[in-house]
């Protein structure tokens, strides 16, 4: 099955069955994300007290980890919910914010692949990077490291170590399990000017793969896509981020299986 | 008095006094709420140390009680708020966000019931319900299920039992002290797509309550409708979420004596 | 050099660098402040856990110190945040947010005043007043008293006390050092009917001061002129407050040189 079909039957199967997303993430986003999933068709949990992180993971049909804006309660409720996650069979998603920037965040990712059974690492190339060389320091959450071959070799051999997917947000997107590699052309760099819209993306994965049964690199690469060109058509409407990001919730809801047919560019 | 009088009446006394608004709500909605009440003619507060809160509900005209991505420390302010807004005699509106869908959820909500002098229970049906039968379970924070008449009996107990306003927001709106029973037609189905207008409504619902000398049966209803009316014309601009939600705010802030005369459904 | 070629030379430095602002800010605005920063052309980051303030603060070209919904252990890493700003000399932005609310907010700004080398202090008159004056008691995060001469010689007290910048926004806004003043008149009524751009200014303020080599007072009046004559941007588009914001937020992401020159007003 071609990825546009494949991208148009999750797409159908989020709006018909509205997975529940389980979302441990962080203040600055929890609104965007919330609204991208709602927007996109999917139905948003943000809980994150260890009082009731497993019973709501126990309801949900993924879970989205994210460490932005951290403290250390939070950790301990995202391995909670990862574990009834794990035990229920239910994707997983990690977003590393930061990581690479403070040794904080590069522990509790750390501590998170260890101890979680993560299906999806979602970042983009700086963070993603400080993954496989703990060398690396970045600068805050800025995605301004291109997917280079260098990093590709990276993400392969971090997608293998820990048996997930590696998905990298960049002007191409890469996403691979270390053995099949695939790219995604869509989105536009005015994304990266908007606060929140590569949380989204980790949020959107989960829906995804929530809906997907089997093959969550193929699930996160038609959310990538999907979320791509939402961004192309929120810029045809404005090409300032205000307007911008409103346009591009309009447009998570109201995109189909037409543009997905007339725009995905997934190889 | 006619229910369009009084909303119009409340809606020019909000604008006039500017009633400070206390909410104790969850990290998800907290900017929405705010930009909410102040589009509205309030003025929003948002407050949750237990070293502030009694300071903070000794300013205000209501107090707004939200157990979204409760943690437990915030359980213990809103019973702080409570008490000095009890003392204060202001009415105290509380938002079951997810109840019934986690047992730690369900017990803080009891709580919150038991020892705080609650006017107004604002929720969607399943979380209304769970309050009124602990055997049901909700799914997240949907709105799905409608308001029955089995719905409308619970409620109905719900807000003898407890001596306040029970509101439930669905297709048709339900709000009862026990006795009287309103019912509120307006709104638009996109409102559940966007994240935070139910609890926005129970901030809105806390401005009115404020500027209502006595019957809170008739500002809660008049809340409703008015918020509803905004959706309709909301959705005059726009049938997209993103989009939707900035024609929402613009409503709210441009609405006024015309638009209550001419489209509030109540009865 | 006068201030529109100041303000035109910030501008355009802080979008060649993209300064890395540190904030830690209150929940309320974190993604408005975020947007706004991206808008403007900085990097914004939100990071207050203990364990990663101090090498957060350490990567950064300026600290934004806000006091909403404050609770103690952010106190704590403000003052571990603000102890490596002053080891590395960026500036340090302090937003007392609804300070002479609560005692609880009153005595934080003292804590940090005492404890910290607060470069620029940014308030309105009602929070920068009870700074001035313990005796005063402000109505939440209200803005409505004007700056005033009593005001400004308030100001100019607490300038000189701390060595730092007192920046007060309001119908006029008053910048001063406790020896010169500025008077910025940009701005509309508007922009206190949304949410955050008093805080979103402060970060704004962060932006230029951590772009600015020297003088940090006619960085800070550059801050509030150009934030300013966005809302006048944005005012065009729109006249309430949901479309308002979103075109804000496109003005300060579009505007330039230009306009600075021709609508600038700072004497």
């Amino acid at each position: 099955m071609d990825m546009k079909t494949t991208a148009v039957e999750l797409l159908d199967r989020i709006r018909e069955r509205v997975p529940l997303v389980h979302n441990i993430t962080n203040y600055v986003v929890m609104n965007a994300s919330a609204n991208i999933l709602l927007a996109l068709g999917a139905a948003p949990v943000m809980a994150h007290s260890r009082r009731e992180v497993e019973e709501m993971a126990g309801l949900a049909g993924a879970l989205v980890l994210n460490i932005g804006t951290l403290e250390e309660k939070w950790i301990e409720a995202m391995l909670l919910a990862a574990k009834t996650a794990d035990v229920r069979g239910i994707p997983i998603v990690l977003d590393p914010v930061g990581a690479g920037a403070t040794t904080y965040r590069s522990q509790a990712v750390a501590t998170i692949l260890r101890q979680a059974s993560v299906s999806v690492i979602r970042g983009n190339a700086s963070e993603v990077l400080s993954l496989a060389d703990a060398g690396v320091t970045t600068k805050g959450v800025d995605s301004s490291l291109s997917v280079t071959d260098e990093l590709a070799d990276a993400a392969g051999e971090l997608a293998r170590e820990h048996g997930c997917i590696v998905a990298i947000s960049g002007e191409k997107d890469l996403i691979t399990d270390g053995d099949r590699v695939l790219r995604v052309a869509n989105g536009v760099s005015l994304m990266t000017r908007v606060t929140g819209l590569g949380c989204g993306l980790s949020a959107v994965a989960g829906a995804f793969c929530a809906a997907a049964g089997g093959d969550l690199l193929e699930a996160v690469a038609a959310a990538f896509g999907y979320y791509g060109l939402c961004g192309e058509l929120a810029h045809d409407v404005s090409d300032r981020p205000g307007s911008f990001f409103t346009a591009f919730v309009d447009a998570l809801y109201s995109a189909g299986a037409d543009d997905i047919r007339e725009n995905l560019k997934i190889d």
